[in-house]
């Protein structure tokens, strides 16, 4: 397998990002190809013991840099090594696509260049939100906002493809979030979503509320992405603001050790997407992962395992048939 | 004054209505009508000192239960309590008018008999939601869904007034919750909004964040009821699950004593309308007081309390200034 990753995103490129390719085509036998420019990237391998067999370089000097508006910059910058790197799938020259940053590059590259499944208007952004309910995932997570009720049975469809391919998931859950259990109990785009979900043939129990959140009652949560946005941003900082919370209250009274413990296992249950890798974007036409901007080497290696998992289920041609599934479903519910 | 409260409303109807109703009247000087059978009534204040001078019933067989579909039941039950006692305000008998529950009863009673301030098309449920952040209150928490931008101004407008007049707070803030903090950042609704609360009046600060919310940057954050109710229920239940978490963890590493306060600190911060009594309906057209269906004598006299400091403060005559304020200055804005 062959992985195309822009060796110039993220907070601490190149140097993680080379250092994880090299870590990360050892561990998982893949070749890498990294994209940026030529000078900088073999500075850097000479630092981890050289390319070796598996890693070549495809020089660019152009990149992304934090803070230019993705879409906008992309479009003059064509040479921009996210977009190069994407190309190269478009091409068949590479399998996977990785960029650590800027997400908004990513996902602007992943859209121009291989484009979404049929049917899908952008990439769905989704996964687990709290360590607490460790198999439950939220979709959307804010790429999408303002979702007719197709796009939240689209979420779905994504949600239980990527639990059963990437989660081992084999019979995935999905809910509604909504401000009450029963059908109807919701806004307009709810209602009607819970209409086609029940018809979906996907394993749809209902709705559930904001209260259920935490208990992991279905395995794919599906929600506006605005909804998701605000969920996963506000359980990051709530976490925050208890671990502050617990050290205050129990300085002194236990032992550092034991505190230092417990305040990382919260901000780790509830900051999730700080400490995983990355992970594909849904719904693409294609493999592109993007992984965190903070991303250190670690993080590069765990999304190139990530980006191989995905090609090696064949996650894209997984979406697809169930997309057709789904499809045929609801148009026979409706003959 | 004088308070119509429904002795009927809540589960522990009518001896903690009632106890607190006595309790309510002597600390606070009001005279109180309970309203509900008069034998059961009789009853419980015989055990509470008798009715003295500042106690009298209205007397009523029906009443409202718990599980009964409020606004339908209320067509049958036409004597039900709490509809006799919201036709007390209206017939200028009573100055306020308190119901503990079934919330839906009070609210369509509200509706059915003082109707909303004019424009408003439905009461505001909104307060605070996280001890972390008292003086930050969310509005709506579920009354509304599927709200317009003018419907979002509205909750600034009552959300304002309420932070001034029942929360002491001279000069409120106002935030959006949305998904990013620059303008355009959101979905329509809120897009929309922003633009009219920059013209309102109002002190409106922009944007905030799920990442905000436990942060009390604004006093009034802005939502549709269906994220609101959402973040509320969550924030409860979450509350819950890290109670179990602190207890698993602290068990026999702090005294027993130390570790009950925590917990029942975290879910008093967490659980914030368990634990304070109940507060006016919001953009009703009189005082109408909703407690919470678990209300204990306590919270009743808490819930009288409210009721007195809205009447004196004249809560609903200074919404209507407020609404009439916004209102010619958006339209001095448009001309």
């Amino acid at each position: 397998m062959r992985i195309a990753i822009d060796a110039m995103g993220g907070d601490f490129a190149p140097a993680e990002i080379v250092k994880g390719s090299v870590a990360g085509a050892r561990d998982y036998g893949v070749d890498i190809i990294l994209v940026g420019p030529q000078d900088l990237i073999k500075k850097e391998l000479s630092k981890n013991g050289g390319a070796g067999d598996r890693i070549s370089i495809v020089h660019t000097d152009e990149y992304l840099l934090e803070g230019e508006h993705p879409a906008y910059t992309l479009r003059k910058k064509r040479n921009a090594s996210i977009l190069v790197a994407t190309k190269l799938v478009k091409e068949g020259k590479a399998d996977a696509v990785i960029g650590v940053g800027p997400t908004g590059g990513v996902v602007a590259s992943a859209l121009q260049v291989l484009g979404t499944i049929e049917g899908v208007s952008r990439p769905v952004v989704g996964g687990p939100f709290l360590g607490f309910a460790p198999n439950t995932m939220v979709m959307d997570l804010g790429g999408n906002v303002d979702c007719k009720p197709e796009m939240l049975l689209d979420f779905a469809v994504v949600g239980t493809v990527f639990a059963r391919k990437m989660m081992n998931i084999p019979n995935p859950t999905v809910a509604l979030l909504s401000i009450g259990a029963e059908e109807g109990k919701g806004n307009e785009a709810v209602n009607s979503a819970h209409a086609l979900l029940k018809k979906s043939g996907l394993n749809f129990i209902g709705n559930v509320e904001g209260y259920d959140l935490p208990l992991g009652k279905a395995n794919i949560i599906v929600c506006d992405g605005f909804v998701g946005n605000i969920v996963v941003k506000y359980t990051e900082n709530l976490g925050k603001v208890l671990c502050k919370w617990l050290e205050e209250r129990l300085k002194n009274k236990i032992s550092d050790t034991e505190l230092k413990k417990m305040v990382n296992d919260l901000l780790v249950a509830t900051n999730i997407s700080d400490v995983r890798g990355g992970g594909p974007l849904l719904a693409v036409n294609g493999i592109s992962c993007v992984g965190h901007g903070r991303s250190m080497w670690q993080d590069v290696a765990h999304t190139i395992e990530q980006a191989k998992t995905a090609y090696e289920r064949d996650l894209v041609g997984a979406m697809k048939a169930e997309f057709a599934a789904v499809r045929a479903k609801l148009a026979s519910s409706a003959a």
